[in-house]
């Protein structure tokens, strides 16, 4: 569909003009997106990682998770647009500093012994 | 910079470069989402909504508020990508909804009695 | 009432009626915790912070707030169950440890400049 | 060691200690909450469940998975101080609704089929 920009710009009218800018201070929502992240996690938390892979598959409960993500979404959405946050080079230079600190080969040996130690992505 | 779709296949890549496919589960991903949603709430804790709103002028400080933004948009971005969802389409799909169950003339109404019934966004 | 090794027990017995220890992994328990705490966060989310010091003055609210707390009680208790955690002395070792890493002087004069840098108690 | 009071009473102290009370709010003390939750799954979230049953068998992950679980309590303790919450009271009637609301035959046929229907314990 459409650009990051135009969904930040859609959430923002949304919420104007339902009046609720005093609501959205970044407090508030980093706990709307952590209490949308909440029902994420309970829709997988009694599935194996296995199951969990599948979850999709299932269009009822497929649909749930998409749901979830999708408040997980806006709210981030919100949450970078209040901080004046440009969440993809945000997350590009972020990237960019894992790249130094997870080399490829001391990553790929270290994944085998030790996965706490090796935070994959970030 | 880019879009998110190319967010998606740097980040795709940067996992698989490193081996990490086999980790990167829905459920555990959606952990991994929540423990850097984690990191951002502390981030914000201890501040007063109306400092929360400023918290980007103190560089030190925004600076770590930016890159909490960045782990919680590369972790969702990733767990999108295993699923198979767009984050975009379900963001547009999930306001869509929300603009049907929270009218603008009931959700302006019901903002100043009751802000906890009246969950903005979504 | 009780005290915190009789509700141990009360919600071991209560998992094993329900064949539901299966299902009680650490990893599985951990993520049911997140989820309750999400669940508790969405009830002060919009609220100040001067609200959420009289959330349990109203009837209705209170009771869903401490429904909340409660849950995240019981799946804490299960998980330290599980993990054979003996969770008051594992508080309280912390405590201890916090005490020589936050002393009294120090933390108290940091209080009023530096809120983020002075996680209280832990 | 002691009782959940005394551990109340500790943590109470503490914080008056290092004139902590004002950060204190319910709001604030939930995301702190959520923060160290956070922490706790970031020692899970790439372990399968089978290595997540067996982590307190590793000393070193062990005692970082203790000292979460440790400031979860804390923070849990804390939170309910401040709200008047009976935390023992409040986990026990949780737990006796949970009781009506799953009862123990349909629970237990349920478990096969419908994992995520069935939320364990509460």
């Amino acid at each position: 569909m459409e650009t990051i920009e135009e969904l930040t710009g859609r959430v923002r009218a949304f919420a104007a003009e339902r009046d609720w800018q005093p609501f959205h201070t970044p407090k508030n929502l980093a706990m709307a997106l952590a209490g949308e992240v909440g029902e994420l996690l309970a829709e997988l938390q009694w599935l194996t990682p296995e199951e969990s892979a599948r979850v999709m598959a299932d269009p009822e409960h497929g649909a749930r998770v998409r749901a979830e993500i999708a408040d997980v979404t806006i709210y981030l959405v919100r949450l970078a647009d209040v901080l004046g946050v440009d969440l993809l080079a945000a997350a590009a230079d972020k990237l960019a500093d894992s790249a130094v600190r997870y080399p490829v080969e001391r990553a790929r040996g270290s994944a085998a012994k030790a996965p706490r130690d090796q935070p994959p992505v970030t």
